[in-house]
């Protein structure tokens, strides 16, 4: 087994994506490919040692002289970048050097260059973008689409639980995922028109489809993989981002009034750090982008070498289990789909 | 000035309430009419004390037999419990014996009261339902819709822009309170298409539109008032209340493991109790329900008295500033809006 690394993705990169890719190396046993300029990554390479110039056997160093940057348009970074790591490492994949690709890049970029070089998985109306939100038992919930598809149509949020199911069964080990609707209410009738009518195509999916599940019981554990429109998600997984980070801002702020909540801050803080490490969605290996003909993770934008390790051994164990064909089956078992169209 | 107060809404009710009525009226000179169950108001008043019945000048109880839960279905809630608190309270507001209405019942038959029995300001599509959400510098930032509107047209959009800045104007004090449509990107043409609609209604109709805000940015202040549409209101508010709470937890749990933790959690509980207490929307003042024809002020299920006591001051500041005039002058001023509608 291969991955594709894009050595040059992510704010931290090449650093962060080369000591990753060796870390999941040595531990995982996988091969890497590290995509990227040469020079930049063969200085990582020897910075963290090994035998020769560091890489290890079965791993390559493939060149690509251009990057796209965090906040390009992606369209025309892909179209204009044909030499950036991000759409030569897609090319390796499809090329199937690799079995997986892993970025910490620009994630539109990702996703068009996902499009335009993969392909979409035969029957897949639109890919979309999933991640695993962090839940108290430490288990954490597969939602999708976060962006991916602004306006959807109910088909997809069908084809969003039976990817995100798949994806739950090898990424996170669970033999019958619980697929849930987000929703305002509990009842069937509740939500706007898109979700209730989403609600009857994912009764009748043969999913093992619970129901409708509200934000809050998200972090409680209430479902393996909840599926919403692209907008809410993405303006959820902001909106949390924002919210987690002011809360530890706060709590910092109040941690520094006072020599005895100075004192108290100070013993706290190691249990502190472990909290925020459960929260960080970096931990739980990345995004995935679900849908297209390979399987491709995205790593958060501030991604670690650890979280860049995470990411490689998910996109292992979805490769492994045969993501991609299980979608096209489960696709193809859900026929065309016409009567979901709204 | 008289305010029409919901004694048996709420989790906490009567004595959240009654207490929280007293607290106001002693402490703003506000009269208040406290609507319940005669017996049990007064058994509250003679526990909180005060002169002859507990009752300050200028207030008084009226009677309501019956009490809505908080799980009833809205719609048949008001209209087979005519005798409920909710009920007559609103109708006392209809009567002008009071010039606004705070309740912590439930929020559906509060919005479902108020549009049967006040009705809408003319010209108003649909009344929404608002909540001031914590932000670092601790004034806060009205979001609105919170789940009155599920299915969303454009104009919803500009009305709750221009009924937020109202709001924003009475409640929090501002001048020119800074509207921005919340999205999933800053550019004008990101989102889905109600939004990208919604933007160019707001451009053009004189409020101070500031443009989009990601959901990372209410919480440091980027805006005053952000409008969305009810389903992502709903499911973000939810969200993040749920996620808070489960922040906490995770916090209260890792300060109960280890010596050294359990010392620093006890030293630091007080500066985290007022993180808490600033992240408490209950802390802001109440949701207000905005479009209808009288100052309606919902506050959380949960609300103790000092929560209640806010929710009476800014019904007192919402009345006194002429509210729904100035969202009538405004909403004429739009004209019929045919053009918004999608």
């Amino acid at each position: 087994m291969r991955i594709v690394v894009d050595a040059m993705g992510g704010d931290l990169a090449p650093a962060a994506p080369v000591e990753g890719a060796l870390l999941a190396a040595r531990e995982l046993g996988v091969g890497v490919i590290l995509v990227g300029r040469p020079d930049q990554v063969r200085e990582q390479l020897r910075r963290w040692g090994g035998p020769a110039d560091g890489l290890p056997p079965g791993s390559e160093v493939v060149e690509a002289t251009d990057v796209v940057g965090p906040d390009e348009p992606p369209v025309q970074a892909v179209k204009h970048k044909p030499n950036s790591s991000l759409v030569v490492a897609m090319r390796l994949l499809k090329e199937r050097r690799g079995q997986a690709l892993v970025s910490a890049g620009n994630t539109g970029a990702l996703m068009t260059a996902g499009l335009f070089i993969l392909g979409r998985i035969a029957g897949v109306d639109r890919p979309a973008l999933g991640s695993v939100f962090p839940t108290r038992s430490g288990r954490g919930c597969l939602l999708l689409d976060l962006g991916a598809v602004s306006d959807c149509k109910p088909r997809n949020l069908l084809e969003f639980g039976l990817m995100g199911s798949a994806y739950a069964r090898y990424a996170l080990g669970l033999e019958r995922p619980r697929v849930a609707l987000l929703n305002v209410g509990l009842e069937e009738v509740k939500g706007n028109e898109l979700v209730r009518k989403a609600y009857a195509l994912l009764k009748e999916s043969g999913l093992n489809f619970i129901g409708n599940v509200e934000g809050r019981q998200v972090p409680e554990d209430a479902a393996d993989v909840v599926v919403c429109d692209g907008f809410t998600g993405n303006i959820l997984l902001k909106f949390t981002e924002g919210m987690a980070s002011a809360i530890f801002g706060l709590i910092r702020e109040a941690a520094s009034r006072g020599a005895r909540a100075k004192l108290g801050g100070l013993l706290i803080r190691p249990a502190l750090r472990r909290v925020k490490g459960r929260l960080d969605y970096a931990e739980y290996g990345g995004a995935p982008l679900l849908g297209l003909a390979g399987v491709v993770i995205k790593c958060h934008g501030s991604s670690g070498p650890k979280a860049i390790r995470n990411g490689i051994r998910v996109a292992r164990d979805l490769a492994a289990g045969g993501l991609v064909e299980e979608i096209a089956r489960g696709i193809s078992r859900l026929g065309t789909g016409r009567e979901g169209e709204a």
